[in-house]
Formats: structure tokens, sequence, C-alpha cells
């Protein structure tokens, strides 16, 4: 594929996940009596990559994190030199998703960005109040398992065609555990489209949601590297 | 297959959709205590299309929706001559499944339509109360990543037999981050179903969800279309 | 397969419907702050019938339903001739699974049957207070489209594998719409289990969860039987 | 593939069943407004499985459970003699994951072990009150049935790919019957971690999650040999 194609599916499909798994979390997830609650925004997490990976895994493979990308090329997977042009259709994407989230969510008297528009956070910005340490363990931990799932589930050997099942569902797992944690990015695009339209705090701390999902995933990379051979 | 078992297929499937989402919606949402809430109605919504495109797929491709058979016409994928009849019997099915609903419902002493019985709305009669402007944006984004969803999944590089997991589980998605704003459209025979029972201000927003999800679908098929072509 | 054998993996493929559905009801719907309400019962009952048809499919066919298996024989997949074999072991798997489910539930002090023990029924034993039309007209149509679901999912056009995900996602589907008006039969097996430990008004009632199952079926059975034929 | 392989493999996967499990009981089940609830973690768990199934059933098989590695040799499915290695990968696996939690959820101001970091137990730490007589059943029929599962879904004849969906899936459906019972085990691994970390009445209670997960096991062994045997 061109590379112009792949970056524009790249671009899409980060949209979609930060406009459905940010979006659904400032939306719905505390809608009054009938809310998804953090249940429902897992799931929505985990099926925009889910959809996204049979919309347009044959076209970009379907990344959509730089962490992700990072990972593929630790285990071998994706070429380095492509590094660079996915990133930035992955960041790109995340922004107009957050932008295009603020403006609908503006539609509604009495909106503000009080409750953190889904932004990431450690400490006194942790939904539930975990340290930054906490944080950062379980981001590390969060990202590596989802390469070791990444990695294995598209290995040649595992059942073909099940992959984006396992990896979307593997991040709506990654959810369940760790949304009162930092309410969980392994993900540097996904956390970087909320901290811009948050500012603030959210900018701040949008390091630790670089540097700890990039930390996993070349972990990840690795070891399943010396899992997955042989000899 | 001849046109009229496809036409019936698009009948009963799209009878199915409206049965089941909106009837999700209608009798157990809100039940109390142990209510399945918007939650599970974005699941009632998307297994419907999951199980219609395993069980009649091969028969009339299960569209259930105008706006995704004008979309795949666009995308190049269905011949317009088949448009009419597709969309008459989609129609059909959304009426007869919302009156079927409102039969079942009112076998309830005290049932009476002021909770809106699914239908679609905006402004005063959004769930959340988002605007008009908030409404058409958020259905015309859905639209146009249903169609991406849509056609990237029965492209034919995409794994096969998987389509009818990702498409309907998209529409699951869909559900989980749209129901505030306008209690998720993307299908006008979905909409038109319940307005005509509902009556009044449904009948006089329904424009909206004829207008919007065709829009996003007519995008989407194009940005397909390009997006999935290589050279 | 030798009968014995399909029939041993009905008996226990329908004690796994019932105990799992029905006990997720009993034990786990209601219980205090974290119960899993009427969206875990609903994905409970799907995912007995899904697990099952990938785990006895190949030996029997996994019917554990009554209805099912008439609706086979009518839509021209079953041999009449086991048709009572079947409906013995679907009916005694129910029944074994509701004594050991009364059992389990037994172990807490306080249990008793007031809460209903998840038996079907219908006026003032519908959980939502509906009808008795409401409820045959409600287990008509859900048991029809189960069929459909059935009858196509499995043809041999549909994709090859995915059946027991559409059938078992179905029947949670039809879960989420009809908990409030019958507490979802579909299924006569699974209505007599609970009714015999009930006795009273759920064996009064048990009649219409027998014929409006079956009525469904074959009509199901009938239609698909066109609907699926080109010629 | 080497033992060493393999070995880790099983490590990683336990360790992911117990983080990832027991973590969203832990620490989000009960997030106050939005917890996941016993759904929720339902969910968790058995997406566990279903992600490792894909990532490393191809490495090691995916067991994760020493009650799943005995079923497995009683169903003439796996050697024996590698049994012991596999319990010590597991194991250790269950217990670095329970570490590992305490470790996450002590960054939180206030944390500690009274809400009982997901420990198995009956009588008076049964989640709903339940008896011990009551724990060890439902802990005997529930793995049995969970090796009927695993047994049916990778039979030959059964359709390919598609078991970590149904094992999965499965894990998922056994944990919203029976959290409220014994807090679910069927996995004397899983029981064995957070039982360290809790000591007392879980260390003394923890016989129970090693036998009846055996017995069960080895049940349905027994039953799946003869049952998918013609002849």
């Amino acid at each position: 594929m061109p590379l112009a194609n792949r970056a524009v599916a790249e671009f899409i499909g980060t949209f979609w996940l930060v406009l459905g798994g940010c979006g659904s979390a400032v939306l719905a997830a505390a809608f009054p009596n009938v809310g998804i609650g953090l249940l429902g925004v897992s799931f929505a997490f985990g099926l925009t990559v889910l959809t996204m990976a049979y919309a347009i895994g044959h076209i970009s493979g379907c990344h959509l994190n730089p962490a992700v990308s990072v990972g593929l090329v630790v285990g071998g997977r994706f070429n380095a030199s492509d590094l660079i042009p996915y990133i930035v259709a992955q960041v790109l994407g995340a922004i107009v998703a957050a932008a295009a989230l603020y403006f609908i969510a503006s539609g509604k008297a009495g909106f503000d960005l009080s409750s953190g528009f889904a932004a990431n956070g450690y400490a006194e910005h942790s939904p539930g109040g975990y340290s930054l340490v906490a944080g950062l363990v379980t981001e590390v931990i969060m990202t590596f398992m989802f390469l070791i799932i990444i990695l294995g589930a598209t290995d040649q050997r595992a059942p073909s065609g099940f992959a984006p099942i396992a990896i979307g569902l593997g991040l709506t797992l990654i959810h369940l555990i760790s949304i009162p944690i930092t309410n969980t990015s392994v993900n540097p695009a996904r956390s970087t489209g909320p901290a811009l339209i948050m500012g603030g705090w959210a900018l701040t701390q949008l390091w630790l949601f670089w540097v700890a999902p990039l930390m996993g995933a070349v972990l990840g990379g690795l070891v399943y590297r010396w899992l997955g051979t042989t000899k």
C-alpha cells in the first residue's frame, strides 16, 4: 500500500479510537440512571480497535498507537523507516478527535472541562487517587501485556483472522483493570489529544503517558521476540 | 438470489433491528434495580446486526439501513437499480417492528409514550439535551465511520467471515458514544418506525435522521473508495 | 455419532444452559451494589449456548431446546425420528440443573423461592407486569427470530464456524429484550426445570412456554425454508 | 517448543489471568458510581484467557491453570511428564501477579486488605454467605463444565481457531454464575496468589480451591473422553 493511504488510515483509525473511547467516557459513562459506566467505556475503547483492525488492518496494519508502532519495530514486525509518518498521523488523528469531541460535548448547555475530558493523570489527577509510581508501573505492565497480545495474536502460528478480536478485547480488558489508576493510556497519541484540550495539569503530566507506554512496548517487543523463537 | 427473497430478508432483518434495539430500550433499559442501561441497549442494537448478518448476509447482504445501501452504492459494492426495493423493505420492516413493539409494550398497565418510545431527537428531545448542530455532526460522523467499518471489513483483503462481528459490534460502539446526543440513529429506517408511532415532535425532527446519516454514508463511501485503492 | 453420545451431550448442554442462565439470575443478578443485572443474565444465557455449541456441536448439533429441535425438523435440517430422545434428554438436563441450582442456592441461610427462582411467567407473574397476550406474542416472535438466526447461520452459504457466536449472542439479545415480559423462555425445557421446583403458579403457567416457543419455531422453520431457497 | 519457552509463556499467561481478573475486582469493581461490578470482573477474567489463548496458545497451549493441565492429561491431550513444570510456572505467575497487584493497589492512600483482595472463600468468607458444601459442589461443577468446554472446543472436529473465544467466554460465564458463592476459583493457581497476600483465613480455606477444581477437572476429562469417542 502507498504510504499516503496507510497514513490516512492510521489518522482515521486513531481519530476513531479517541472519539469513541474518550467520547463514550465524556458523553455516556455517567449519564443519569442508565449510564454505561467504566464497563461501557472499556468496551468502547476495545471496540474502536476491533472494528478498525478489520476495516483497515489490510491497509496500514492498524497500529493507532505510537507505542504499538515502536513495539512492532522492536519485535521485528514493522519497518523503522515508517515510524515517523505513522506516529505523526496517529497524533494528528487523536488531536482532531479530541477537538471534534469538544465541539460535540459543547453542544450541551453548561458543559465544561471540570470532569477531566477523559485526560490521563496520576496522583491528584488519578481517577482513584493512585500515586505516580503506581501509575507508571501500571502503564508499563499494561502496555507490555498489550504488545505480548498483539505480537502473539498476529504470529503466523496463531489462528488466522482472529487477531482483531484478541487485540480489541485485550484493550477492553486493560481498561477494565486500570481506568481507576490513570484513566488508562497505554497509548501516547490517545493521551495527547485530550491533554491539549484540557491544558494545565494534563499537559504537565503528559510525559508519563509517553514514557511508560513506550517502555512497556519495548519490553514487550523484546520478550515476545525471545518467547516466540524456537531456537 | 431473487429480489423477492432479498427484499423479504431485508424486511425481516430491519424488523429485528428495530424490535431488538428499540425494544430493549423501551422494555428493559430502565427496569428497576437490574435494568440493562445504555450499555445493554448498545449491545442489543449491535447484536441485531451481528445475528442477522450471519443469518441473511448470504441472502440479501444484510444492509437493514437505507444509509448503508446508499453508501454501498457510492462505494461501488451495490447496484443502484436495487436501491428502491431495498429501502422500501427496510422502512416497512421498521414500521411493522415499531407497531409490534407498541402492541407488546401496551400489555403493561399504565404504559404511555411519555418516555419517548426510543425515537431519535435533538435539542429539547435529545436525551442529554444536545443541540441540533451537535446532533447533526454526530450523526454524520457516526454514519461515516459505520460505512468505513462496513466497506473495510467486507473488503476482499480483510479476513473472511468476520465482517458481521466487526459491523455488529461497530454499531454497539456507535451507540455507546452517541445515545446521549440523539438516541443514536445512523439509520433512517430505524428512526422512521418509532417516529410514526410517536407522531408530533418525532415526525418534525425526523428529517435530520434521513439527511445526516445519508450525508455520512456518502462521505464514507467516497473516502473508503479512495482509501482502499492502491493505485 | 451414536445416539447415546448425542443424548448425553444434549443432557449436559441443557443442564449447562439452565444452571448457567437461571443460576446467574438467582445467584448474581441482584447481588448488592455490584450485581450483574439483566445484562449479565442475558450474557450468561447466551454464553451457555455459545460455549456448548463449540464444545458439543460436533457431537449432537447442540440444540439444547425442544423448540429448536422441532424447528430444525420443519426446516429440513434434523431427522424427526430423533426428536423424542433429544427432547427427553433436554428436559432431563433442565430438571437436574434446576435441582442442582436449588441445592447450591439453599447453601445460603434464609434462601427461599419467593423471588421466583427464574421461572417464566405472565400477567401477575411477569417480571414487569405484562399480560398473557403480550407474553404469548413476545415468545412466538422471539423463538421465530431465534430459528431464523439458527437456520441462517448454519446455512452452508454462511461463513463456516461462526454459527455458535451468532446463535449464542442471539440468545443474549433475545434476553436483553424480553426478560421484563416473561423472564424469557423461547425454550420449553428451560421453563420446565425451574417450574418443577417452584410448583404452584409456575406449573399452571408452564403451558404457554411450551405452546408459544413451539409455534414460533415452526413458523421460523417454514419461513427460512422459503427464504433460503433460490428456486 | 522448548520447555523453557512454554514455561515462561505459562508464567506470563497466569500472571495476566490473576493481575487482570483479580485486579479488575480489587481496583474497579466497586469504583464509586461507575464501577464495573461483577459483570465487569467476569469479562476481565474471561478476556485474560481469550487474549492469552490467541497470544501464546501456539507456544504452550495456554493452560494457565493446574486443574486444566491435569484435566488435559486425563482427557489424553497433554503429556503427564510436563505437568510439574507447568504447574510450577502457573503458581509462580499467580504469586508474582498478586504481589504486583498489591504494590499497585497500595499506591492509593488508605488501602488495606479488609475487602478481601479477591481471595476465594466459603462459609463466612463466601461473598454471598454460602456454605462450604455449596462452595465445594459449585467449584466441582464449574470446573467440570470448564473442562468439557476446553476439551470440546479444541476437539479436531470443532471449528478451527474459535476455541479461545469459547474457553475465554466460558470462564466469563462461570464467573457470572459463581462469584457470589466462592468468589470463583476453578483454578488453584489463581486462588493461591491472593491467599498468600491475604494470609489468615484465605490460607486456611485454600485447600478447597485445590481439591474441588482438581476433582471437577478429572471428572470432565473422563466424561469428555467417553463423550467424544464414537466407538
